[in-house]
Parts: structure tokens; sequence; C-alpha cells
């Protein structure tokens, strides 16, 4: 079993050997140690991982002495995981089932070391595809005289069922800022443009209209402002003037499942930094 | 000695099989035949390339022959060239010389088959790399309040020097409303984004700002709205957060070479067909 | 319904006249026209679909009719297909679920327009992924001394289920000749490697020993000598020395699925022409 | 100005804190630390990159602290090196300019920090581009009886010029056993395919006759064993049946062009560790 910290912090020497020392003096083995410095915003960050077999620490009192350990650097991001714990995902759906059999396929070979407790959707039509691996569907319609209500029932399903990530897997609905607001998760978006071209709605007709000889997908962090938060993830496919736009939502398709899933892989591994509407991806 | 045919027409039956058989009973032998029907606008694109050895109708009469012969298609678009007469390609440039010095490698090699009688440019910096090539270089400075006369200037060039293609080679000027109204040629720029992302100056700021992953350049031609014209060619790069700006510069500058490059190449060779502001290159 | 007409015979002038006349004479529509000239090996390669409704010739008689237009040609290949007729694809695996399940989807979706009238599987293992698509499951255990028996049955199964094409997922038994010879189905097969690098087995390890810093995946009609019949698609991702080849296979898998994908598309869509050991895929 | 200390060694725990305690208790200021253990070889890398400024070791006194500072660890490979001194690169080339022209724009352009003081060629073919560059340019003919002397003189010639980097920029000779044993620099070549795939003479020919649909090329260390030597770059670009071996030189020029230029750009920073076989590219 290991452990994963995650630190974003101002940057000043001396933070790698600080948090080395820490580790190797405590006898704990260090499997990755990737670190990074934003030379033009002064920041630092770094994600450890190390083996917790023979650590000195017990795994109680890791919390404690990390936040002490790290304190003097006033970070601004701290995370402690261990990969014992599973990461427990709700997908939300609407109608397109490409992104949701993706995700469960990963998780059933084990690519995706997951829990998926629930599966929630406006529309009833995907609920045989989630009964085939398993997985509670919750139908939650939207309309917007109802959005108020159902995003409480959204909330309250994803509290009761301890959810830490939300990837909405092609889910046709904005949440609300007052979702964004209360909800703890992290949420996670598949969006079918190479962002920042085509936010909104249709990208692949956008993109068909406009000429591009490249389409892409992109993934992010799910932030008030429609499609603007951190990006993760994006890939790209070309197309000529022989595809037309059915060409291009099945290429879509491809590169949306791809593009999702190496997102979901990134941040259930605890990979992910944020930091200024970016990212850094370890 | 080829002859290349491009035509632009509403979509009916029979076109393709009309252009081959006047080309077949007048014993010219196809090289290259390339259609296209954008179902959704109805338009039929074709470009035919044949042999002129043994071709029943002479040199001189072939344009009247196919201006009879496509009349009844109201072509939108019609052109016409012959291979042994090489495109006259002025290239406009500003202080960068990496899409330069390939475009004049690319001649030398023989790749581009094309005459380049001049280099324009509103700064000195490159005047001793075009001496390397012994291609006359012509110093235009351009100010707000010369910007007209400069432009006659130009124009004067282009004209005297009987240029048919002017390659905008990160020249970092916008040429005005009456430049391209009264340029008879044909005018592509590379722009160094994936557009429409990032339209404008400073596109790997931009870039680098919103935390893209993939970063991109666009050849297209120019048209006075900026940065929207027909798209030629578009290609990408993957980055991190391990790039800084440099890093997306110095990437970028390989990818606006042979974006810029293999756009240059299908216009040279009468492979391009414009419509609806989008292109199709055969 | 469309009709698609593939054809492959010795370059010669007229040909294109010729068919798309016939086509045009008899009322027909031509949907896609796509002809290529393989100038060093002197070899037309062409497929043109049409619409049939209004076209004179009846049905039962476009064969005969296309039989006796294409004759003075001498087609090495001719192809006569209806966009009526679902091709019958019977799917071979072996343990891995991840390009079976990529098939069943995309023909639940109707991206491909196919029938998959039985999986055959040397194991048990995805019998339980098999029922939730409701695909009948033949469990047709090869061993060295069965196989011969055992490849009976597989004959005996495909001619059954009036099978066409034969995809092998991951199906990791190698057909003998004498199968192939009696086979009357076409077999697409996906190779974990950037082929002709890595042919035979574990191909990803044999990558990772080798350090390249790129892999692939490649899709190719199976012929009597092992991952050397025609390539149909292949597609690659960049890897780097942090990558394991735990890595590299997950990697790799989507590779596999995307470019195995593909290549049904195309194929079944009557899109490819075969010829010196390579594709034309139009 | 940098120090970069790069250190292969068995991996154990404690190397990093060591590492790193070292600069930092010596006032350093580390820029880029880059480490990875590859577990499956139990071999541990780091590149560490300080700023010298206030650093307490005097630059003369920094090796043989280094020294001490490892020796613990049993390094396999240990390299010192400072920023402020310039590579000194040869460029050996034979007929084709693409590659040289390449490395000599980036020179100029400061994207490549290095010296390039002289360009060795078996041909006279280059010796007007290397002039328009101002690089000595030594034509030293090789035929099977002279090889022996001729690379002597060309040992001689690589001492003379105090050269730590040779760039076989399409040089298209065999350097003998020999030649490799006595040459104390790297050498790094362009392979003109995606190894291990088309090893040898004419590769794009070898790439045609196998009807792949991507082409690749590939920069790697040169050993005494033919295009087998640890693998530092590779790109690949698409192809299709409509591109003859004409195109696939023409786009396998760009790719060359591009991947050895990548190669030298992390040779010449110090990126670059070997073993195995292999390479890590920090």
């Amino acid at each position: 079993m290991h452990a994963v910290l995650r630190m974003c912090c101002p940057d000043r020497a001396g933070i790698v050997a600080e948090l080395s020392n820490f580790i190797f003096r405590n006898r704990g083995n260090i499997v990755h140690l990737d670190q990074h410095v934003d030379a033009e915003a002064n920041v630092f960050f770094a994600r450890i991982e190390w083996m917790l077999e023979d650590f000195l620490v017990p795994r109680t009192g890791i919390q404690n002495a990390v936040d002490d350990l790290v304190r003097p650097f006033d970070p601004t991001f701290l995370g402690l995981d261990f990969t014992d714990r599973k990461p427990r995902v709700a997908i939300f759906v609407s109608k397109a089932s490409h992104c949701l059999y993706d995700l469960l396929v990963r998780r059933d070979s084990g690519e995706l070391d997951i829990e998926i407790p629930l599966i929630v959707s406006n529309h009833e039509t995907l609920r045989a595809d989630a009964d085939k691996f398993e997985v509670p569907f919750h139908h939650v319609p939207i309309s917007p005289s109802t959005k108020e209500t159902q995003e409480e029932e959204e909330l309250r399903l994803l509290d009761e069922h301890d959810v830490d990530t939300v990837v909405l897997a092609r889910y046709m609905q904005i949440l609300s800022d007052g979702f964004l607001d209360r909800c703890g998760a992290s949420i996670i978006n598949i969006h079918h443009s190479f962002l920042p071209a085509f936010v909104g709605a249709k990208p692949y007709h956008q993109a068909y209209e406009r000429g591009v000889k490249i389409i892409g997908a992109t993934s992010h962090y799910v932030t008030p402002e429609l499609d603007q938060g951190p990006i993760i993830e994006q890939d790209v496919i070309r197309v000529s003037h022989r595809d037309s736009i059915d060409d291009f939502v099945r290429h879509g398709r491809d590169l949306e499942r791809i593009v999702l899933a190496r997102a979901v892989w990134h941040h259930v591994r605890h990979r992910i930094l944020t930091y200024n509407n970016k990212t850094v991806v370890f």
C-alpha cells in the first residue's frame, strides 16, 4: 500500500530535500517523485508516492506528520491519499452510451481501480446498459422548472453514496452554480471539441462549418464558467473535406472516450494538481 | 506536361462522365481524377490532371474547349493550369527567419517547383538571409501613417514581378482591405495557433495562459476578417505543464514551417478549391 | 439503397469514362466515385457507389450488366455489393474483452451496420460478456492435438451462420493454412504492434525491450504468413521511459480497439481493395 | 550559469534526499530535478540542474565533491556539465541538404546553443551550402579501399576541433567498428524509418513495398550494430495508397529534420541517459 502526497506552494530552495528526507528517515521507499516549478508563476509542485510497509509513522499519524512537515512552505494545496481506498465515482449521462460503456469496461478490467456506486441520468435511455454492469441507475429528469429540486436530489445521492468524483460522460445538462458550490466532489467533464475552440453546443457542427482540418476532444474540471475549467487532457484526429458531420461525430466518439478515460485515470491516481485554472498532470 | 482542371458547380448526375469523356475522346490520359460532393451544400468538386502528349486539342484551344464543355454545369469556379508554368511566389516576412528558410530550401531542393522573384519585408533583419539564396529583398517599412502608400509599393512590386501567390511567412502586418481588394494574387498566411482557437496576437501566450495540452498551427487563405479565411492545413503537437512559453514557441516554429510548406505545396500544384469559406484539398 | 462496385485492372485510358457513362445513361446517381492509379505497378482501382432508385437496370440484372461492362478491362478483382445486405461478421476471441466490447457497442449504436451471428472462443472466459449482448457464444477449445477437428467445427459454424467476415479480436490462436484455404470469409486481425516491427508473440514486451518512443497497433487481412497480410489500418501513441510494460499494454488496448474498429468499418462498407499484399482504402 | 548532474545507479532508498541535500546545504537552487526508477531493472536515474550563483562549492571543486557524494551509490554513469560550455558538434553529411540546413538554421537562431566547428562529407555536393553559413567544410571521400585511412582523417579532424558530438545528418556511410572504438564523441544518427521496422538501406522503399499506413523516422545513438543503438526520439506521419515513394520521401524529410533536431536538442542540454540500449530522456 502506498501513500500519495501532492503539494503546491510558493517556490523556494530546499523543499524536495525536506520532503524526501522526511520519507527517507522514516524508512519509506519512494516509488515516484515528481516535482515541477512554474518559474513564471513562482509556484512549486510535487507529487511523492511511497511504500508504507516499514514506514515508521503509523498510518493514522501520517496526516498530522505531513501537516507539520509542510506548514513552513505555506502550501496552497495539500493532498494526502492512500492507494487502498478506491475512489468512488458517480457517472452522469444523458442518452449517448459510448463514454459510459467505456468507463464501465475499464472498471471491470481493473484498468480503473474505482467503485462506481451509481449512474445518474436525466433520461431513462441507458438504464438497460447500466443493468448489464449491475450499477444502480437513478433517473433524475431535469426541466427548467424542476432543476433546483432535482439538483438537490442529485446532491443527496452523491452524499448518500459517499462520492468523491463525478464524471459527466456526455451529460448534456449545465450544472448550476449552486450545485457546484455545494458539491464536495471533483467534477470532470468531456467536451467534444478542442477547447478553447468551439465552446458550447454542437461543437462538431461548429467545426464542420469552420472547415477545420483537425477535430478534438477536451476533458476538464468543471467550474462555473461553461467549458472554461482547467484542462486535464486533449486529443485530436485529422479530418478532411471528405468527412461529413456524421464522420466528425463518429471519429469524435473515439476521441471522447479515450480523452475522458485518460483524464479519469490520472485523477483517480491522484496525479493532478490545479492552479491558475491550469493543471499539472504528473 | 499536364493540364489541370479544377471545377466547382451545383451537383447533378453525369458531370464526371462528361469530363472524363471529353479527355478520353481527345486522347488525353488521365493521371489523377478526384471528385467530391458536399451533399449538404449540394456542390460538386472535381480536379482532373491529364497528359497533353497526344491530346487532340491544341494547347491554345484548351481553355475555350473547356469553357464550352463545362458551361452547362454553371460552374461557380473554373481553373485551368498547365504544369510547365512555374507559379511565381512572393514571400512577405518580418523578423523571424524559420519559415523563410524553409521555403527557400524547398525551392532549391525542387520540392517546391516555384519561382520566388522577390522577398518583401517591413524590416531589414532578413536581408542577409535572402542574399544567401540570391533572392531580391525589398524593404518596405510600414507605419500607421505610411501604410497606404507602402501597400501601393507592395502592389506595384507584385505586379512588376508577375506574382500569382503571396506567402505571408510570419509577416506581422495586417493587410488592409484595400490591399486585399486590389491584389490579384492568392494570399496564404501561417497563423501560429490551432484556429479558431487563439485568433490574433501572441497565440502561444494565449495557449499557455489557457493551459492547453496541445498546440497547433494553421495555414489559411487571407480574407478581410483577421484569421478567418478558409483553412488549408493544420497540425498540432502535444505539450505539458513542463513546457514553458519558450518551449511552445520552439515547438511551434516546427509546426509553422511544416504546415505552411504543405499548404504552399498543395496550392502551387493547383490542388485546392475553396467554397463557403472552406477548402477542398485534393 | 446503393450499389457498390469495386474493380481493379491494368491501367489504361477511358476506364472512368466507361464506368461513369454506364451509370449515367442508366439514370443512376453516383454518390461516391474514387479512383486510383498505382503508376509504378500500372494498376487501376475504382470504387463507385450509386443510388439504385430510378436505375434502369433491374437489381437482378446488375451483376450481369457489370460483368459485361468491365470484361474488356480484364479486371483482376471485381466486387459488387448492395448496401441493404448487412455483412455477417463472426468474432473470434480468447480472454481479452476490450476489442469484443468495442465491436458489440459499435454494432448496438448502429455505427457498424452489421450482423454478429456468433462469437467463437477457445476459452469460456468471455461467455458472460457475450450474453450481455445476446450473441451466441461458442466455446471451441484448441489444443495441438485437437486443432484440426476443432477448426473443422469452426468452419462448420461459419458456414452454418453464413458468415462473410471473421474478425480476430485478440484471438490468440494461429489459424492453420488448411483453415485459411477453406474459409471463404475475409479474415481481419488486430496485431498489437506497429507492423512490420515486432511480429509474433508479446510485441509490447519486444517494444519495451527495444526502447521505442512510440508504440502502435496494426489491423490486417490474414494470410498464411504470420502478421504479413495486407495492412488495412495502423495507429500509434507516444510513450516514454516513464511508461512500464503495463502502461504499454494499457495504451495499446485503446489503439487496438480503435484500429480494429476502423478496419472493420472500412471493410464492411466495401471500401477496401487489395493487391500486391497491400490495400487501397477508399 | 547552471550545473547539470546526471547519474545512473542501482536503486535504493534515500538517493534523492542525499542529492538534494547536498545542493541545498551548499546554497544551490535546484531549477530542474528529474528522477526515474526502472523498477524491473532496479536502476535509478536522476538529472539535477541547479544555479551556481551563491553555490558554496567553488566551480573547480564541484567534480570532486560530486564524486565523493555519489560514490556510495556505485553509479554506473555519472555526468557533470556546465551550461556555459557550448557543446562542439561536427555534422557529417553526404548529398542531402535538408538536415544540414535545419541544424545550421537552429544554431543561428540560438535554438541550438552549440558550436559547429566543421562539416565533414564524402561528397563535394554541399560545400556551397556550408559556405553560406561560414562553417568549414571538409571533403573526405570514402571508397572501400580508402575507408581506413579516411576514417583516420576524420578522427584527426574531430580531435583537432575538440568535438564532443558527431551528428550524422543523412551521412550515408557506415562507420567502422574501429572508428566507433576510437571516437570519443557521442554519435547521433537519423534513420529514415520507424525503427526497428526497415533497418538498413532504402527504408522508404521497404515501407512502400510493405504497404504501411504510417511512416516514421528515428534518431538514435550509433553503436556497432547497424541501426540498433539506443533510440532517442521517433516521430511518424500517416500515409495512404495515394502517396507514392516520392511522397514518402518528401514527408520523410520533414520527419527526419524534426526528429534529428529534437534528439540533438536533448543531447546538448545533457538531458539523456542511456542504459540497456535504451534512453531516459528527461
